[in-house]
């Protein structure tokens, strides 16, 4: 059994239609536990000392790389605890506990998680592992750009959402030769106001992309995108919507919210520059509880 | 741009799981078109002479049919009238439509669209296309059955879905060294009795699963699966539900419900003999209009 997968990159015509040229999907939802984050997060745990694993492992995410590192921590049979936050995705907090985390959701928001986290690392001792702010994170992100470019070096420009960027770094240093372009919902853009301030600045996130909803962006992955040139794209909530829904009509996957926000900026003419191109489109997760599905689908 | 994809194998952990063994999910609804059928179509369309391609073609169809004979109309430039009835879905007549076929759904039910069907083709001297009842039909199909063997030479089990008996004969045909697995609604059995009764036998198809709903097994299918030893399952609606759900929330997919019945009948425990085995379930569409979706999602 391998602990990661290579996804599959699919045609999608009609993407490639709305935008006036050719997309493909790296279906990256189908990656272990659901989304992109064990490609960074096994990178990061593979790191650790023999020492730094018996403590045990602590970290703090919206849910996906809260996953991936439970994972991870059942694969190495390290001690987990996760911090995330009420609000969070019941699903995604269930799915840590599967792999054998705790779960800690006293917090009331993003914020006062990164807070809880520090508390809690304090009072046990735990190793941090960040969820994304992290080089070697990044480095092992990096392998989704490589793939992309070994199955399509013909791709110029990588289109992918971004929380607190962690992805869009990733795949800025494994595509070196192609566009990044990091989409964001209008009412989460970490990421957004870091890059225009120059250092990462602290938001509310509030979207229905609920795997986007970082407070705030990373000093490393704010470097890697100031440096590797990535662009950044807001979107609206519907824009999320309409991505959701084409990704499951149309190309007949199961994303989550977090993971349509690059297609919906593309079916809403939102990136520039990329008529007559060939786009990859990362569709980064499918962890999405069915009731929430079923509200987006219905409401068309 | 090529008119047939080679779809992925994915693995299922927790499927394998779920009856003790090894399972692998082959992505049909990724094909072009949303199903596999332009398998089987397109080389039947292709072994037409000139002269039947301008009379043009006409065939009968729940819908998945009818959108890949369309599809293949539509590359081979053949003008193309496809019978569906009504309660058909509507978003497979739009597809059709969309390549370009007239769709006439003045019969009231399947077996009605078949006496249509005759009614039409007598009077406009089309080639008739059957959608699944055609040894070229079936050979073409058999092309999937290859393709996992290829991926998958370990596999001894294939399970798939059956409405008139196309695509287990395919994988039959293709894949003769594995046990194949018919799966019908017990609401939708017209293969299940045509192997009781040694020919085709007329029933009144009622299931969720749309695509699965033939009034009818057809003789050249039946023939193949009686000497390839297709093994024939019956499951609930329930069944059929319990498939789709978990193809969306676990393995990502957006499959339509009548591709979900093979993955129902092992969540079920309904196919015998599978422990410790190497299964191959085909999910074969992704057809599915938003709102039934949303409406089945939403249920648990």
């Amino acid at each position: 059994m391998t602990s990661l997968l290579r996804t599959p990159l699919l045609r999608s015509t009609t993407l490639g239609a709305a935008f006036g040229g050719t997309a493909l999907l790296k279906a990256e939802l189908l990656q272990k536990t659901g989304s992109f984050k064990p490609r960074g997060i096994l990178a990061k745990l593979a790191s650790l000392s023999t020492e730094e694993k018996q403590k045990g492992v602590i970290t703090v995410s919206a849910g996906n790389a809260a996953g991936a590192v439970a994972y991870g921590c059942a694969l190495e049979r390290i001690d987990c605890l996760v911090v995330m936050w009420q609000g969070t995705s019941d699903l995604k907090a269930a799915a840590a506990r599967g792999y054998g985390a705790t779960v800690d959701r006293e917090a009331s928001d993003p914020g006062q998680a990164f807070a809880r986290l520090e508390e809690l690392r304090d009072a046990t001792g735990r190793t941090f592992v960040h969820p994304f702010d992290d080089p070697i994170v990044i480095e092992g992100h990096s392998s989704l750009g490589r793939e992309i470019l070994e199955d399509a070096p013909e791709t110029e420009v990588i289109v992918a959402q971004a929380g607190g960027g962690g992805l869009v770094s990733g795949l800025a240093v494994g595509a070196p030769g192609a566009r990044v372009v990091a989409v964001e919902p209008e009412g989460s853009q970490a990421l957004h106001e870091g890059l225009a301030a120059g250092h990462p600045v602290e938001v509310q996130p509030e979207s229905i992309a609920d795997a986007l909803n970082a407070p705030v962006a990373g000093a490393h992955t704010l470097r890697v995108c100031v440096e590797r040139g990535v662009e950044s794209v807001l979107i609206t909530e519907d824009d999320v919507r309409a991505g959701f829904r084409f990704l499951y009509e149309r190309a007949k996957l199961a994303a989550e919210p977090g993971a349509a926000a690059g297609t919906g900026a593309l079916l809403a003419g939102k990136v520039p520059d990329v008529e007559g191109r060939t786009v990859v489109v990362v569709v980064s997760g499918g962890n999405v509880a069915p009731e929430i599905a079923a509200a987006i689908l219905k409401e068309e």
